[in-house]
């Protein structure tokens, strides 16, 4: 099924080729969950579009993300069943041969609703099956938790395998420390301590992830945020991937490594909260 | 002046909304300078395109390389100047959410003619001032060598200035060492030995990087290809960059630092075969 798409407020299907988000992938994105014809986290999404901005040195006029609430309510009328995906893609604009922004930017606002994806029930009861990339993530990276439109590395981490079995795959910097997956973050446990890697030298911060850790401060769950081996993340409890869309999936296995309490407390607990009415 | 523009053949000026090119950057270019009307270097080029598709799991389709190589015929045709800039871009193509390339992928073709950039004629002659950017390039890269489309690093090394007589930045990874300029690779000469950075772990490997390889094997010139510290190549006796479209400027400063040697005679020699067509 196409996209229902609205390129600066207005229904299009088509950019101009010298867009720099086509040319250098001069942008940022989100990817946000619509529940029971509800837009989840929006706010948030939005502050996390602003910070990126910020860091990109996209200046963002006057009204921009207002105009982006607009977007989304118009888009939201031809919504036909409550469970969607949004995605907004906020591009530089067109420009010229060169890296130097144009002076004048026309920063370009991008709205576009998906069918939700149907995701297989055991993926949030019996756990998932997870990959182990070869494909490292770069790092120290100046672009360390933003959302932008640079890509490759999770590209070609998610090519790394085909079969339908496997949801996910765990990608490492080059030393192996575990950093996130190719389309979520990763948490374990382990003696009910919480672990999930810092990202402050790559990697995206999930808006999840944050939603997760603030649940565990509520909850007074302890966390641990760190540089860890994945070995570290394999010798856990039990372990779990989280993002906007899916909410939790817990872990069944990674590579040859399987893990024993798919149903741990900790992940119950926080997926009655998240899952509900991401559930097929 | 606005480019000329070929996508897939055609005379177009968009491209859907839903290209992974626009979404993830999920692709390739190259720039190739057209001189007296001719295309340089142009099988070089395809050369290096066809080496980063593999890369990128991008699978060409049959006579792929060989349609670019009638659009810019095509293109050509339009052509009112001897000199230009063919820039050609190659998209993975269309795609739903989601990282995993569409199994029937329906590559792109996008072939832009943009006028000549005058760079003053000074900057073969006196030299150019660069400025030393703040921007590391996150190392070791799976993406290093390959033109593609993930260029956000060198966008905001390129916005670090604003000051038009600083032609160009250089870019250090994490730890110090020199990798190249955001448009451009570098060069340096001390004792009469040439030296360039080693891009195995990050950096894009330049048609003219090549090119000047070869002829300093041809003319007997020693060089060394290493890691070096940016105090290396400060501490030389001359330095200059390149690309396929400037071809050769001597490098004056390097912040505060002044070369003394701008007419070394191991620059003079490479830009006599290389400049004489490209000067303004």
């Amino acid at each position: 099924m196409k996209p229902i798409i609205r390129i600066n407020g207005l229904p299009q299907e088509h950019i101009s080729v010298t867009d720099r988000a086509l040319h250098y992938g001069d942008g940022l994105f989100e990817t946000i969950a619509i529940l029971d014809y509800v837009v989840i986290d929006q706010a948030t999404h939005f502050t996390r579009l602003q910070r990126g901005a910020k860091r990109l040195g996209i200046l963002l006029p006057p009204h921009f993300l207002a105009k982006i609430a607009l977007d989304i309510e118009d888009i939201l009328k031809e919504l036909s069943e409550p469970k969607a995906v949004l995605k907004i893609i906020v591009s530089r604009g067109s420009g010229g041969r060169g890296y130097a922004p144009p002076v004048a930017a026309h920063i370009q606002r991008i709205v576009m609703l998906y069918a939700w994806p149907d995701y297989p029930l055991e993926y949030y009861q019996q756990g998932i099956d997870v990959h182990i990339c070869q494909t490292y993530l770069a790092s120290p990276s100046i672009l360390a938790g933003i959302k932008h439109l640079n890509r490759l590395e999770h590209i070609l981490a998610r090519q790394e395998w085909q079969n339908p079995a496997i949801a996910e795959g765990l990608m490492c910097n080059k030393q192996g420390q575990i950093i996130e997956a190719t389309m979520s973050n990763v948490f374990w446990i382990k003696n009910n301590i919480l672990y999930t890697p810092d990202l402050h030298a790559c990697g995206v911060k999930g808006i999840m992830r944050d939603r997760i850790l603030t649940l565990a401060a509520e909850y007074q769950i302890e966390v641990e945020i760190g540089e860890f081996l994945l070995q570290v993340m394999l010798a856990a409890d039990a372990a779990f991937v989280c993002n906007s869309v899916i909410g939790i999936w817990p872990i069944r296995c990674i590579g040859q490594h399987s893990y024993n309490m798919i149903a741990h407390k900790i992940i119950t607990s926080l997926a009655k909260m998240i899952n509900n009415k991401r559930l097929p």
